[in-house]
């Protein structure tokens, strides 16, 4: 039996201010790795890497405890909480983003504890990929590690995200955003191109319309739960990497199970990518990450069972 | 043994000139029911009811004939061929119209003979829907009847449509239209919606994105095969729904199995949009109905072997 490490992440916990077609919620908490973690930790423990302003709630960072969240590394800094302001209007799968005041940071320079430096299992969200890579230098011995990106870096900071993807195992990355990267306009060209930066396995979400896997060894295309009450997209990218992390975690996955025991590897991976689909389904549901709070692994298994007989052939 | 009649087809045969990212083809065969005749060819005998011009070659009329397809019913008309004009830019799931030159198809007043009155299994394609229903009109005794259509009936003869709507037992229809025709905002809303219509089978097509299907009993959620070299995506829908069609009528598929054999129902319909799925994906990657021309049974069926594999859990 394999010591059950908390899963390192590290990325951004937030205010967000947002409006969709169902409403609007103002000064809610979100963030990627907020996001990443309330849908985690229903499988792994979870360690965060983060930095928040004085103006967060120190309740929140306590509930995230009761959860097996451990936020000793969250630092709070001196100033105003990372603020982002966007909205959906009619599609869904892509949010504007209207604002974004990055507070407290823009100075953000993570020292890891001698506890965090140990990880297993590193998962970097969305954030500057020069502090993906500050991070990542810092854990020892990781024996997989995942990331998630955006149009926002490639644009910006190509090079650095270049040098940290190279650096991963699984790349989460959505559809526009994966074609932008490779400079192709298919999906499959896109992986290839991709896999050849570094990551071995690329996990391509597509929104209302779900994911394509590619492995070395294979390929898997997951349609998405048909979800009627659309509340907020926010996040569901975060609590899809979050459950397809933390399931991999849970079932103690090692990167050398991609070239040794890709049977093994590829079994795996779908399975996580169906527990991330059904995941978001539930995010998605309410504002910010009020419908994870409620959810359970037995409520999100019965989610899974009935959406593996929507996509059984 | 049952009999195997054709299946009977109404719609349009065309010319189309079509632009896409891939290249332009000019005054190139086209229409709906010669998408739908090559494609459900592979599967059961078709017989075609449309119109053409003068200037329709008679030699695709003898090609047709070859493949097992009946055009006893298509007349030639004085006057010029239906003539579509239309594009594809970044979106290959959405064609813009340019130019729709209507021709011979204006005074089109099909009348059947006998042995198309007795026809078992009928497909309604993308036309007119008081033609559609003039065409149901003189069919006795039909077994099973699926139709397609698209927005411009939905914007400018919903009374019409809806009527023909009320009589089919599968309705063929795209996602963006399936929400417009229901004033809904999600699919499962829209096939509740539409079911109320008539059709107890909906099924919604999404693109490159696959189908959602409902049936009384089960949805089916199918992605569509990821396809690198997309050339025109023109005909796609046609000819998936003639695989759909062809595959139901060579299975003697009849709509009381919708009510009193629900699970042989459900069955057949997954593997026939499976089928349709796989001939789309074939249709798509030449322009016009060229590639549909090399298109055999044994390479249809390796290649949903294969995306069996990428859908399979």
């Amino acid at each position: 039996m394999q010591k059950t490490l908390p899963i390192l992440s590290v990325g951004s916990m937030a205010f967000d201010s947002v409006s969709t077609p169902a409403g609007k919620a103002d000064q809610v908490l979100g963030g990627a790795v907020n996001y990443f973690s309330m849908a985690a930790s229903l499988f792994n423990p979870v360690s965060i890497i983060a930095v928040v302003g004085e103006d967060f709630p120190k309740n929140h960072l306590d509930y995230l405890n009761t959860r097996g969240v451990d936020t000793s590394g969250v630092q709070i800094a001196p100033g105003k909480t990372f603020h982002w302001t966007g909205e959906y209007t009619t599609n869904l799968n892509e949010a504007t983003t209207l604002h974004t005041a990055l507070n407290v940071f823009e100075h953000f320079n993570p020292k890891l504890s001698p506890a965090h430096q140990a990880s297993r299992v590193v998962f970097l969200a969305n954030i500057d990929p020069d502090i993906q890579s500050k991070v990542l230098d810092q854990v020892t011995a990781h024996e997989l590690v995942a990331m998630d990106s955006m149009n926002f870096w490639i644009t910006g900071k190509l090079d650095a995200l270049k040098k940290i993807i190279a650096r991963v195992d699984v790349l989460c990355i959505n559809e526009k955003e994966a074609l932008q990267l490779s400079n192709t306009n298919s999906l499959s060209k896109a992986a290839i191109a991709i896999r050849n930066m570094g990551p071995s396995t690329i996990i391509i979400k597509r929104g209302e319309y779900g994911s394509a896997v590619f492995t070395p060894t294979s390929t898997f295309l997951a349609p998405a739960v048909l979800i009627d009450n659309v509340v907020d997209p926010t996040g569901a990218g975060d609590s899809f990497a979050g459950a397809v992390v933390g399931y991999l975690a849970e079932n103690h996955a090692h990167r050398h199970w991609i070239k040794d025991q890709p049977a093994k590897w590829d079994a795996l991976i779908k399975r996580a990518v169906i527990h991330g689909t059904v995941m978001a389904s539930f995010t998605i549901q309410d504002f910010s990450i009020d419908r994870l709070r409620k959810l359970t692994r037995e409520e999100l298994n019965l989610g899974k069972e009935q959406f593996l007989k929507l996509i059984s052939f």
